[in-house]
């Protein structure tokens, strides 16, 4: 076998077997195949696009090039551990009270994080945000911590799945970055990796996003919970809209809080929502008996009744982290400026474009351009108003948290100018939940 | 400007500018682009194409990565060098015979050639079977000669167009060979570095050529054409079969007598017509006066008169050949065992694959698996009945020219067995020149 042969046979359409992408795929990790060959069969999948077979070959491959979690005997057999993926977006701090809740209800979630990149957050920032909090977390702690507490929220590491963090970093300069198979092993992959038994995808599909069209988000869940079922896990994708950021809170320590809110019952009616929703379903996939509404409606009590709450104290405390500073978040960093800015007429919110508030806060400095930038957690823009509400002229449309005048001005120059749209008439109800993908 | 950049465009179907693709070549040919973004281009060039303007400009980009051969000054105002070149077949010795017949006729002939690879031969393989023939000609002796005896035969060297000597390796292990505007510009961008003034091509086609359409010959004949035109060259495409080899020897001091023959005017009659026919497009462009037919058959009597054979001795020992070797091709290299394949029954010669011959002068020594194998100038093989010719039940077919038994019966059993086809009924007769582009 050799690796010319492979590319060849996927520039002109044939189906790899699961062999050639094995022999591929640890040829390329182990570096006996060059980049320069990853490179134009990444370019011939991009055209070509594989089946679900080769996807699902192509992410235990991908799996294989490293460690695995083996939670298997942490717990009785028969218990679920469940994990949770969202393919990112703005102000989306869902994981922070997730997983305290549904841990809380008896499901064990471990679970592994990335840092945001772009105008994606990413949760291990957010957590960040409380001092001392460590998601450096080596697997005999993540292990106990698991077994004790029931979970744990860790930040990834390069041993899991080698050859995707490989693959991603030569996809990102090849141009072939939007391929859905290439997209949908690199997330499983590292799922996988993680040694959940069920898998609750969260695809975000809008201008936050980085899939805008509701087809290709169908497309690309459908993909993953098949190449997760055929590796034997119990899987479901929620398609979640990320046309505008989710909850009100988009920043750091800013999410931090309202997820703190949420905890304690009163988030923002969008954002409990969509946690709600998750829980239902990572519920559903544990293997708790009822109907979906049955078990969304068992999540919603779990956030009133005080021991999602709980759990996430007990989550924060076990990782080292200041819990002073999240039962007062008036402890958590917070910025020196915080304006408003005001609407410049009234009206209904038409838009509100999650992009540009994200990329608003990565100028602030609470986003990443590159991977090794530092971050400001006190920074970030808090929403007033989202889609569909009434405003009037003169009204605060949001307040910005800012670390100095100049960044001020810039921030509420593109957030009027390019992130909220004022309209004369109401516009169509925004929809959150477009479908769940079993 | 970024190389993701131009790699996404091309991906997209979008056209590139001039300025785009002179920064990727410059970028590649002094390495500041990597090998890996170079392949997904070539790997997007497969799938989208590239327009003529394109394909032009990536030509003058590797054009201008190395030097120029500036023949201008050699000769008169007014004078035209010819160049010829063909995309490789088996028993393809026509430069042999033709650069010394048009050089006879006044018009001069500087042309660099390149060495056998898999099963096609190579002009300079060929010649070197003359004790003492050099090759490597420094580009002062290049154009000394030249003026003197108004033809030179060098080898190909890598200061001319690096950069695709570069890429062309690259696409060899990237799966992306066949791409026409690739093909098309890496041919002449050599081509228009070695200064001529106007370009003859021999597009093959056929099971011995890399071209098995005669519709893609035309496309990429016409895209050469096209090319050499916008660089304010003088082109014309002759596409020629490559169905059988050429002619009725294929070995390298085989042809070379057969060249010889040919160059007394008792050639084969396809390599003699194909001869005439390049030489006539060679004269057109080269300004002579007269119709297609009148230059062919002015050529035809050259053969005949023994200027073109006084021309081909005085190339032989401008360049350090042993004349006394071509003066009688008896002391040129001879294989130890010449013995024949027989006819296993009687009928005629439906097919004789040129791409199977090919492969047993290979393996009989005569070719190069790979760039560094060291090849045998005197085994190959001589056909005695082609395609369309009556045979009888154990009459030679051919004769094979063996280095020892064992590969003897080897090469019998091939050619029997792949490369001649022996059927009830008349094939219908073989076409040799499919067309002419101008």
């Amino acid at each position: 076998m050799r690796a010319v042969d492979i590319i060849v046979r996927k520039r002109d359409g044939a189906e790899l077997t699961a062999e050639q992408i094995e022999f591929f795929i640890e040829g390329y990790a182990k570096g006996a195949i060059p980049d320069y060959q990853a490179a134009a069969w990444a370019m011939a999948i991009y055209f070509q696009g594989m089946s679900d077979a080769e996807a699902t070959a192509l992410t235990l491959a991908m799996l294989h090039s490293g460690q695995q979690l083996d939670l298997r005997d942490l717990f009785p057999p028969g218990s679920v551990i469940v994990d949770k993926h969202s393919t990112g977006g703005v102000g989306d701090k869902t994981t922070l009270a997730l997983a305290p809740l549904v841990a809380s209800l008896g499901l064990p979630v471990g679970k592994l994080s990335g840092r945001g990149l772009g105008f994606s957050g990413g949760t291990i920032d957010k957590l960040e945000s409380i001092a001392g909090f460590s998601v450096d977390i080596a697997s005999e702690q993540f292990m106990r911590q698991l077994r004790e507490i029931g979970v744990v929220l860790g930040s990834q590491t390069a041993e899991l799945a080698p050859a995707d963090g490989k693959l991603y970093a030569l996809r990102d300069v090849t141009g072939t970055v939007p391929v859905l198979p290439l997209i949908a092993s690199s997330i499983m992959s590292k799922k996988l990796a993680s040694g959940a038994d069920a898998i609750v995808l969260d695809v975000k599909v809008g201008q936050g996003a980085f899939i805008h069209d509701l087809e290709e988000a169908s497309h690309l869940a459908q993909l993953m919970v098949g190449i997760g079922r055929n590796a034997g896990r119990r899987m479901a994708a929620v398609i979640s809209s990320m046309d505008q950021p989710l909850g009100r809170t988009v920043g750091n320590a800013l999410e931090l809080k309202e997820a703190i809110d949420a905890l304690h019952g009163h988030g923002p009616e969008d954002f409990t929502q969509l946690v709600v929703t998750l829980a239902g379903e990572m519920l559903r996939l544990g293997g708790r008996p009822g109907t979906r509404e049955e078990l969304q409606a068992l999540a919603k009590v779990q956030l009133l009744n005080g021991q999602a709450w709980n759990k996430f104290h007990q989550l924060i405390a076990a990782q080292g982290g200041d819990v002073a500073m999240i039962d007062d978040p008036s402890l958590l960093p917070a910025a020196p400026i915080v304006e408003p800015a005001l609407a410049p007429g009234s009206g209904w919110v038409a838009e509100l474009r999650a992009d540009q508030v994200g990329l608003v806060t990565v100028a602030l400095g609470g986003g990443r351009q590159r991977k090794d930038d530092l971050i400001d957690h006190a920074v970030g823009v808090v929403l007033e108003a989202k889609i569909g509400d009434a405003v009037e002229a003169g009204q605060p449309l949001c307040w910005i948290h800012a670390p100095d005048e100049k960044r001020l001005a810039e921030a509420r120059r593109r957030l009027l100018l390019s992130a909220y749209c004022i309209s004369e008439s109401p516009p169509a109800p925004p929809v959150l939940i477009h479908k769940i993908v079993e």
